[in-house]
């Protein structure tokens, strides 16, 4: 098979853990025999830095012509300390989610047995979760219109939805439920946002079309509760762009560390995938990053973006191998870990490797 | 001391725990010779039923003119099934939000030691934490100007700041960081909302003014995630109105369940207590909730609502003791509880009555 990707490190600990996702893609392709040929370009401050947009339209362009791409992260604490600056790295990430179509983010939960432990959730309460997040990517109060009153005293940003975005995303949510234990949990706020109550309609609507599928709604504070109370009551869930994102962050709990989760980014053309961890400021640079998701969003793209099943398990059994035999990056590491075992970005990501 | 007390029992389980929490202000008030007057009114489904409105004239007028008010909880099923109805129970729990001005939501997350073992987090991860949430709950993206289009394709809610309200909540929030452990954190989405980015500058002027307070500044989902991975790092948090909904009902897991906490809600005038659990339709009617948040909500009144320090200590102290004792409700039971220790909603309210 031959696939153009596009590598776009991003900021942060992006590069460190991106060239481990990179160098896992190459190993596949060596393998397995396939060609891959690789790009590279900018996102976020690294971008800004040195063109002056988060999204320069070279990246926009080579993202376009790829057949993936794989992110690492995007945002810098210069601008989170400073609310008031205009242009911002994260704007690079809304824009190429819009502008490539990306309606559907597809976050699964992965559990480690090994990292059973790692977790401050008990074992008992995670042993068997398994959960599926279909977060919309390209609505919602992300993309309403943004408003700064003239004395800047007064800001708003539009929460809003169409039917047919919740329509798209709910039927990619229940065709994979159907492959699934046949559970779908719909979250949203529907008891208070009038935006919910169109979200509910609709999927109350796309569920009629799945009825092998059992529904749930569920308001969002109550699923931010019972995802932690009882994770395994969870198969699929659907939810809005805003509140996906609380969820599936809070969720990294459950795998156990935010280092281990992928995701992928998908809709009508070109598929994107990155880890779900941020920028991570304060350990750049230090060796101390996981590079495991970056890793894993590269087995997402073999298996959701190629359609590449076996290659993407190679990948995964890897990593837990490499977990079995007990090695960990720090954030995974417990009491338990023996100290010998606990290994910087550049060895665990040679390590899988191997 | 002379007060007026209004109870509006609401829905659900909301009048038989809010029974308790009545019952509980009495006996204080016989214990220390206080005279609390009581009177009675109806909201939500409840007054739906009987009026037409979800917060009735009646009950308003009775609000403004009471010098607290205990509440039990609000919404019905029938509602949330059908997300095209007009007039909805929660309506009345909003409006009488504003009507009162009760900006400044206060849920301390109280930790009995006894329910450590109740939790789906790891006790060693709970033990000493102590948190004190701090919501806006007059404004953002619950009062905004809603909209659905005439063809009923697109919904929205505006997410909207004030400068002044903003403020005013920091102020309240920075005043109990002083008599606490000086550390705030406030949340937001900064790097994607301007009405965030309105907070967080906001925020960071008002923090000149506490210099001896440290704050720290954490995205919603970041926040989501920590929250549950290492709850001991948080102190006071300062929150918008929907975040706030978010993180304190996750945190409510950090307490052993949802049926142990209360908030209180102040602001201009009146103050208004509750439990933060919801209406629970589906263990209404059947001696299954727990009476204990109710009561901690009468202990709020005392004092917060009346500066009444020791006997809200002496009803804290009893629902201690009870717990010592093994007794428990069915949410806060576990695999080690007697089960003949497991009571009844009206037992438990008896029992820490004696
Ligand atoms: C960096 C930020 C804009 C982004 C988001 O909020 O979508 C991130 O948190 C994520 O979840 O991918
Ligand atoms: C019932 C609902 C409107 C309410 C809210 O969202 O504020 C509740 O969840 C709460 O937290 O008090």
């Amino acid at each position: 098979m031959k696939k153009n990707i596009l590598v776009i490190p991003g900021d942060g600990i992006g590069p460190e853990v991106t060239t481990w996702g990179k160098a896992a893609l190459e190993k596949i392709a060596e393998i397995f025999n396939h060609e891959f040929i690789f790009d590279e370009a900018l996102m976020g401050h690294a971008a800004i830095e040195v063109t002056g947009e988060p999204l320069p339209d070279e990246t926009l362009e080579k993202a376009r012509k790829s057949d993936a791409i794989l992110f690492g992260a995007i945002g810098h604490a210069k601008y989170d300390n400073d609310p008031s600056l205009k242009v911002r790295p994260e704007q690079g990430l809304l824009k190429i989610r819009k502008e490539l179509g990306l309606f559907a983010n597809l976050r699964p939960i992965l559990l480690f047995d090994e990292l059973l432990q790692a977790s401050s959730i008990k074992p008992e309460i995670l042993r068997g979760t398994d959960i599926l997040f279909f977060r919309e990517l390209t609505g919602d109060v992300y993309f309403g219109e943004k408003t700064r009153s003239e004395d800047r005293n007064t800001a708003s940003d539009l929460m809003i939805y169409h039917r047919y975005e919740v329509e798209r995303i709910a039927h990619k949510a229940y065709q994979a439920a159907q492959q699934r234990s046949k559970r779908l949990c719909s979250v949203d706020k529907a008891n208070v946002l009038e935006s919910s109550r169109l979200w509910r309609e609709t999927v109350q609507e796309i569920a009629k079309q799945y009825p092998d599928v059992e529904t749930e709604h569920m308001f969002i504070d109550n699923a931010a509760m019972q995802l932690i109370k009882n994770p395994k009551k969870f198969d699929v869930v659907l939810t809005a762009n805003l509140f996906g994102d609380i969820l599936t962050d809070e969720a990294s709990q459950i795998a156990g560390s935010m280092g281990m989760l992928a995701s992928a980014s998908v809709g009508e053309s070109t598929g994107f995938f990155e880890p779900i961890h941020g920028s991570a400021h304060d350990i750049t640079g230090k060796d101390l990053a996981n590079p495991l998701a970056s890793i894993l969003s590269a087995a997402l793209m073999l298996e959701i973006g190629f359609g590449l099943k076996e290659e993407a398990k190679l990948l995964v059994d890897t990593i837990d191998e490499v977990l079995k035999d007990g090695f960990r990056t720090n954030d995974i590491a417990d009491e338990n870990t023996n100290r010998f075992k606990v290994l910087g970005t550049a060895e665990m990501g040679k390590l899988v490797l191997k």
